[in-house]
């Protein structure tokens, strides 16, 4: 099943996605939902972001060969992590499908893409065994972790490089139906494929990151987990779109701009 | 004048404090609210964290010599910041005054308090300048930043060390009429005091972050900055009281227990 966040003329709701058309709901997948006799064309909807985290969690380094070839790049060192150690973003640079990354005046020609898979919590749990851990998910989504490298070698966090305004493009729609050991992902480049890896070649599993942060931590509906990107990322500059797909969810695009 | 959020019997509000006696109101001080004639007395009702934050962001290493007492005890580098680098968190772990700081069964016995000042956002902005960054603040309130020095450590992350489940007590209300430079940060456990300082001794000022912030990242109501911790931090265990004061705003104070 797939969950879409979109505007219409006069309000913004939740939807089932099934062959280009949404049936609206009244609710949401969170707390409970009843469908409607309203069916709109996808074409014809503005999709929005598809979940507005309370708690916005990235995984950061989490694919062996990315933490070496942004070492090989001076951002961080080559060291593996040894623990699924969780980090935190605030939700103030979400934007949705379609929506333009803002590339800031002062930034320098390094901001490049990082695609993503995104886990959705869907329940209250805490204290989750391993094999239990994914009962919580509600499905999966995609994200594109934007950065500015300079700012992410020089700055003391990453506030300006991941979390400027515009940086966190997460979308199109949530897929509650994933085959992780199946799924890739692409990212494309004004059309050309740039990057193509296996999604669940992950360091830390989605299974051992829910679990081991259950154990000191509640998790709610509607968190966000990003799961770390890998590959080698491309600089982005005005003009271009960027396209992060995830097979068996969708693709998320994203314009980019300059700041003038 | 003091925003209180609070629970009564049968719903939870906003209100106004004024010699500690509650005014009710609907809507709430983000987004608009007018005066009920329900009038509760503050010994009579809950009192509840005062704001969901939408971004909890934390200033980190914010006082020099906090700074060089964590170097001491081999938390961190004897670095101090050379510019406003702002943290992120998540609201899972804030509760309210008065309610229970639970030390997870295996940590260690250095679990410690840190008071700091709360500032809380009140409205959406953009590009602020340092002359005009304190016009979106709706007021401040306090918050207790327990961290598990041993994880802090350990860990690639603040995951556990600061963001276990009840380490972020905040409250008990929002002031809006603050007086930063007359303004001492007291800690008290078990009723002994045992830090005294000036809150507004910060490497970086409240004006300086939300300015610097401001650039990048739009500012959104309820968004909560905690401000950084000065001072020698000890240890709390099962059966001590910790209260955070801040002079003319209040105190803040929960009782600890461990889980069994």
């Amino acid at each position: 099943m797939r969950w879409l966040r979109f505007t219409t003329v006069n309000r913004t709701a939740y939807g089932i996605l099934e062959d280009k058309q949404i049936t609206e709901v009244t609710g949401d997948p969170f707390n409970g939902y009843q469908k409607t006799a309203r069916i709109h064309a996808l074409a014809s909807v503005k999709i929005e972001v598809p979940v507005m985290p309370r708690t916005f969690y990235c995984a950061g380094l989490n694919y062996v060969s990315h933490v070496a070839v942004m070492a090989a790049h001076g951002v961080g060192k080559a060291n593996i992590p040894t623990q699924p150690d969780i980090a935190y973003r605030g939700p103030s640079a979400l934007i949705a499908h379609n929506e333009t990354i803002v590339i800031p005046r002062d930034a320098t020609e390094r901001v490049q893409y990082e695609g993503e898979l995104v886990v959705v919590i869907g329940k209250k749990v805490k204290s989750l065994s391993e094999a239990d851990a994914l009962s919580c998910v509600l499905g999966c989504t995609m994200g594109n972790d934007v950065s500015e490298r300079t700012w992410q070698i020089s700055d003391r966090t990453h506030w300006r490089a991941k979390n400027s305004d515009t940086f966190n493009p997460m979308g199109p729609w949530i897929e509650t139906d994933v085959k992780l050991d199946a799924m890739e992902t692409i990212v494309r480049l004004n059309g050309t494929e740039k990057t193509r890896v296996k999604t669940n070649d992950m360091l830390f599993g989605i299974a051992r990151f829910i679990s081991t942060m259950s154990r000191y931590m509640t998790r709610h509906p509607t968190d966000v987990i990003w799961m770390g990107t890998d590959g080698v990322p491309r600089n982005l500059k005005d003009g271009d779109v960027v396209e992060a797909e995830i097979t068996g969810i969708g693709t998320l695009s994203n314009p980019i701009a300059k700041a003038v």
